[in-house]
């Protein structure tokens, strides 16, 4: 019955709708249909506020007896900031829903299904389930280990270079591929970079799109060099920020005044135990304790090196643009010590292709 | 008129099955119809014998006259190792025919279709031109040039990496991107290393594919370092090949000994004058002059550099594994002192990408 499908595309196009707002919280969507018509459609809008369900069924203007529900993640059953979705469901007295994928969230995980079976409605799952996985591959991840899910991005040349050996790197791709990379630092929580970056470049690494939620911006600076006067730390009151050192940095006497001041600034301090460097496992802990459900890594080669060396990468978005630059000491977009042998490479799976203008996207994730 | 495609596109399926044998001559292709109705066909086989138009009307069983002639290239009058293919149109009394793309060598460039015009037949030009002229893209650069159209193609990571820091590079890639490039050795009538590819691999360059044919191998190897019992060398006298190096080296005292053990193992040396390695711009007349017209570059950082560099290279074969191996001292597919400014990398054109297995192959034109 494509007719099920249709209805849950239609779910997932409302879900999309929440990107960058739910975190938390994955993003759901809803459609009420009755007599072969959306009589109401909802989606989870904001984290905190009401889920799909409810926004769909509370706003519908028409009777929802024996209405049919579509919606992209099985309902909830629990009082958690909001209502369980399940009581307004049996409240509008829906004869069927139809579900996308399941919830992993322990509180939930079949449970929805089950008290909507209890109470004599006809469910049906998985429909469309893979898009529906997808579309949720953040709050997947972070429901199940409690740490942000690392999205690794990077943009290189033909010849597999981030900069010219004299660290010239803008731009490398063109506008289309860069609008993307804006577009995805609105859909993740974080944003991380090395001090290599800040001390290069002094960005902002905030979002530059229109209606675009600015990440937390995560600075791994072991030894705690950022400047007082880069742009981070002079526009740290306004957007989020952690600088991430080793904690022999924090507690070292010497670095007092600055921690001082970088607090004074707004900066939140993060330190990680370790024999040097930021420890990364750590680091994402700590992170996901905070509610930092997913990060855009966009590191320089050392960085990147590091994180994939402590396996906290999931995900990787490598942009190539058409384009050789050559150059025996020109920057890659992974180095660090490397990996030996060819046969013991880090794969990815599941990968896809996109034409960005005159430039490419490889996305895969790490096995 | 549709029509006019599908029997140009009959065409160029024939003429791509002289692919690797018609070298320095174009691939040609033809479809002689009557009566809506192919009554014959043809292409040009292999260099010194027929031409496709010949081939098509001296085996056709049928009466030709008032039929229609479909040819990728333009029928060719003048006298070479074969006679004018005019003439036998003109005897067979075909009353149209179909050009795919001009002929640029100058005894021909038009005036193949005026003589045709001259006798009263119709001739139409440009059917599929894009494609036929894609087809010879090899020939229009040689027939031009008189230098070898030159092909590099590397296999990297998606970190792009060629080796790992340690050497190892078996198998950046998988089968299906690897029997593409065998088939790729067979499609051109050179292929191209430095000599830091023979010390590291000691590889046969050979086109190892059911009926193709080995390139002609050249070895750029300055100061004549290769090594008497590596496999090139050993199977010199079985596959043609060539070391070019300075001039300087060939003249030196100390290398006449080598020399002579070189020449008499088979292979040909070619010295080029410069200031220090081969001069690759003179190497280039040099093979052009001896009917090299195409060249597949499979040169390690180092040579792929000089020859970008030296603007040589035509055409680009990326091939990217979906894979992650890091290094800061890994091997990057180009080298050398590269370029400072981002802005003045070497860019590509008309690319294309291509799903190879796990792979993907991105390939273009250096503008």
């Amino acid at each position: 019955m494509p007719e099920k499908e249709e209805y849950m595309k239609r779910a997932l196009e409302l879900a999309r709708k929440g990107e960058g707002h739910t975190s938390p919280n994955p993003m759901v969507g809803c459609v009420v249909v009755k007599d072969g018509r959306i009589i109401s459609e909802g989606y989870h809008e904001k984290y905190g506020e009401f889920h799909a369900e409810r926004n769909a069924l509370t706003r519908c203007t028409e009777d929802t007896t024996g209405a049919d529900l579509y919606v992209t993640l099985e309902p909830c059953c629990h009082q958690g900031k909001t209502p369980p979705c399940t009581d307004i469901i049996i409240e509008k007295k829906i004869a069927r829903v139809f579900v996308g994928s399941m919830d992993s969230n322990p509180l939930v995980a079949g449970k929805g299904v089950q008290i909507l079976r209890d109470h004599g409605i006809y469910v049906e799952t998985g429909i469309l389930e893979e898009e529906c996985l997808k579309l949720n591959e953040v709050f997947y991840h972070y429901i199940t280990t409690k740490t942000p899910f690392v999205v690794m991005k990077y943009a290189m040349t033909l010849d597999g270079k981030i900069a010219c050996a004299t660290g010239d790197s803008r731009w490398v791709t063109g506008e289309t591929a860069r609008a993307q990379v804006h577009r995805m630092r609105g859909r993740y929580r974080g944003i991380m970079v090395g001090i290599g970056t800040v001390l290069a470049d002094d960005p902002m690494l905030n979002c530059r799109v229109e209606g675009g939620v600015d990440p937390v911006r995560i600075i791994c600076d072991s030894n705690l060099h950022i400047p007082l006067a880069s742009q981070i730390v002079k526009t740290a009151s306004e957007i989020e920020t952690i600088v991430a050192c080793s904690q022999e940095a924090l507690e070292a006497e010497r670095k007092q005044e600055k921690i001082r001041k970088l607090k004074e600034a707004g900066i939140q301090l993060i330190g990680t135990e370790g024999a040097h460097g930021v420890n990364l496992v750590e680091l994402m802990k700590k992170l996901g304790e905070q509610n930092i459900d997913s990060i855009l890594l966009e590191g320089g080669g050392t960085l990147n090196a590091s994180a994939l060396e402590d396996g906290i990468v999931n995900k990787v978005y490598a942009y190539i643009a058409g384009k050789l630059i050559g150059g025996m000491d020109a920057r890659s977009p992974v180095e660090g010590m490397g990996i030996d042998r060819m046969a013991d490479a880090i794969t990815l799976k599941n990968m896809e292709i996109e034409r960005l203008g005159d430039d490419f996207c490889i996305v895969g994730y790490v096995k």
